[in-house]
């Protein structure tokens, strides 16, 4: 058996790879599904709302306190059927300092569950500010006082408008970490067709365009999963086929599954260069699963029983 | 003299729109520049390295604190010849939760020092994500301990890839708190060309095709400035009397002046719109103003120096 590929880093020469670390993790959960962490202050899971922290506590500690019990409950719930789960950052930094504490106690906890983090931020930005995303995500940051280690994630979503030298920064920041990055390329909602979809003068569309760097990135190809992967919206089935060709190695993000109207079961070319191939992304529809009419039980029995069913379907097509 | 445009927000009807306020800020402080804040903690003025934290604080709390007191500087230096701050969110992000507060109380040292402050976070998400990250940084989070208030800021940046209904959201949460957003159109880096620039089948090019989104999103036109901006890099001169030309009430957030070898003598179309049209963004060639070469004197001074004649060159070309 080889390392724990959720082991905590040591350093650049005792992490393997991130496409190696999420195929191994992948095999032996028998999982591609990623649990979306979208907390909402207003719809936590009931018991998690008041944690105990003091009444006396700020409104931002209390409800930061009461997000990251909530988290907890989730993974202990649905984590079982998991191979990571993906904190998306707009709903914790929403709450400030506190919340930012509570992502961090949420990677943890992940972690302590043997789950991946990927950390859901979209983030892109110039040379010095990119060092400065890797360092917060999957670094740390030299400083007088001792190195400040970022938020420990095992891989984070970019966004490449800004162009290649942009992600190339991201991704050396993550492949120092043993990290991935999943870049955006064609995402799932409707507005998708505004700049993403456009034909280029050159042929393609900027997909298709952004496609191709996204393969260049994850260059040299000596493993059978890239560390650099796309964020591929399941809401476009028909173009799955075509990121794969574009993209032979890398590992694709598949959000939309179920309250956004995707189907695992048009995921199918996703899988092509092995099961960890197509990570398949719900949030809602595992999380609110017993709001749903028909859904039996505690919140926790309706969410393990829909990840668990999830889990199953994408594992028997890939 | 009308209401104060660096006022604290008490709700929808007591904010005057962004443009307004921009334009009444720029003509009361004679001031175009944005200083832009991207505190690295090994490279912080000298005297601000040891605030007097506890020596038995985490590094990251002591960084934080540093980080803190070396922008309260940098502000108190070279703010009175500016007209707002421009924080980059992933340098406090890279120090966690106290890298947060450390953001907190420097957007708070910036309004009370009368300055707009501009959160640099590229942004973009969809719809419910969105929603979150208008509200951690121009709105608040309703939540069963009570309302939690976001950052405060008085714009933000945003990038447009995954289309406009992304936008559409971010553009909603700002008008609601008298915001602005400014969208990256074409930026200052290299990169530029690999994805911005690329001409498309229907004729121009994908910047101009986010230019006109950024038109649309700021109607309708009520004010001489609008509420939703531009990212133009400074290094592209040749680009900016075209944008203005599709943009023609959008302010500009021009940065790549001075580090990045841009020049404020090459960005007069900018300003058509009235001075409030181009807003220049300068962070090392201010904060570092002293280690150059002839510079005299102390950080603050050399700083302050360099703010006021950026000011005063940007002032004399509009």
């Amino acid at each position: 058996m080889g390392p724990d590929p959720t082991a905590q880093r040591q350093g650049p020469a005792a992490v393997p790879p991130f496409g190696e670390r999420l195929a191994a993790l992948v095999a032996r959960r028998e999982s591609q599904i990623v649990l979306g962490l979208d907390p909402d202050p207003q719809r936590l899971w009931p018991g998690t709302s008041d944690p105990g922290a003091g009444a006396d506590a700020t409104p931002a500690a209390r409800a930061a306190a009461a997000v990251a019990a909530h988290c907890r409950a989730v993974i202990d719930a649905a984590g079982p059927a998991c191979v990571a789960v993906k904190p998306q950052l707009a709903c914790f930094e929403r709450l400030g300092a506190p919340g930012w504490g509570a992502l961090e106690a949420t990677v943890r906890h992940a972690h302590d569950a043997g789950l991946l983090v990927l950390a859901d931020g979209k983030r892109g930005d110039i040379d010095v500010s990119a060092r400065a995303y890797g360092q917060a995500l999957v670094g740390s940051t030299p400083t007088p006082f001792g190195d400040v280690a970022g938020l420990g994630a095992d891989a984070f979503t970019a966004n490449p408008f800004m162009g290649e030298d942009t992600l190339e920064v991201l991704v050396d920041a993550a492949r120092q970490a043993g990290a991935g990055v999943f870049v955006l390329v064609r995402t799932s909602n409707p507005g998708a067709r505004d700049v993403e979809d456009l034909p280029l003068a050159a042929g393609g569309t900027v997909w298709e365009h952004v496609a191709r760097t996204v393969d260049r990135l994850g260059a040299p190809h000596d493993a059978e999963i890239a560390a650099v992967g796309a964020v591929v919206g399941a809401t476009a089935p028909e173009h799955v086929a075509r990121m794969r060709e574009l993209m032979p190695r890398a590992p694709f993000l598949l959000p939309g599954v179920g309250a956004q109207g995707g189907r695992v079961e048009d995921l199918a070319p996703a899988f092509r260069p092995g099961r960890a191939g197509g990570l398949v992304t719900a949030s809602r529809s595992i999380v609110d699963a017993h709001a749903r009419g028909g859904a039996a039980g505690t919140p926790a029995a309706a969410a393990r029983g829909e990840a668990e069913r999830l889990r199953a379907a994408a594992w028997a097509l890939a």
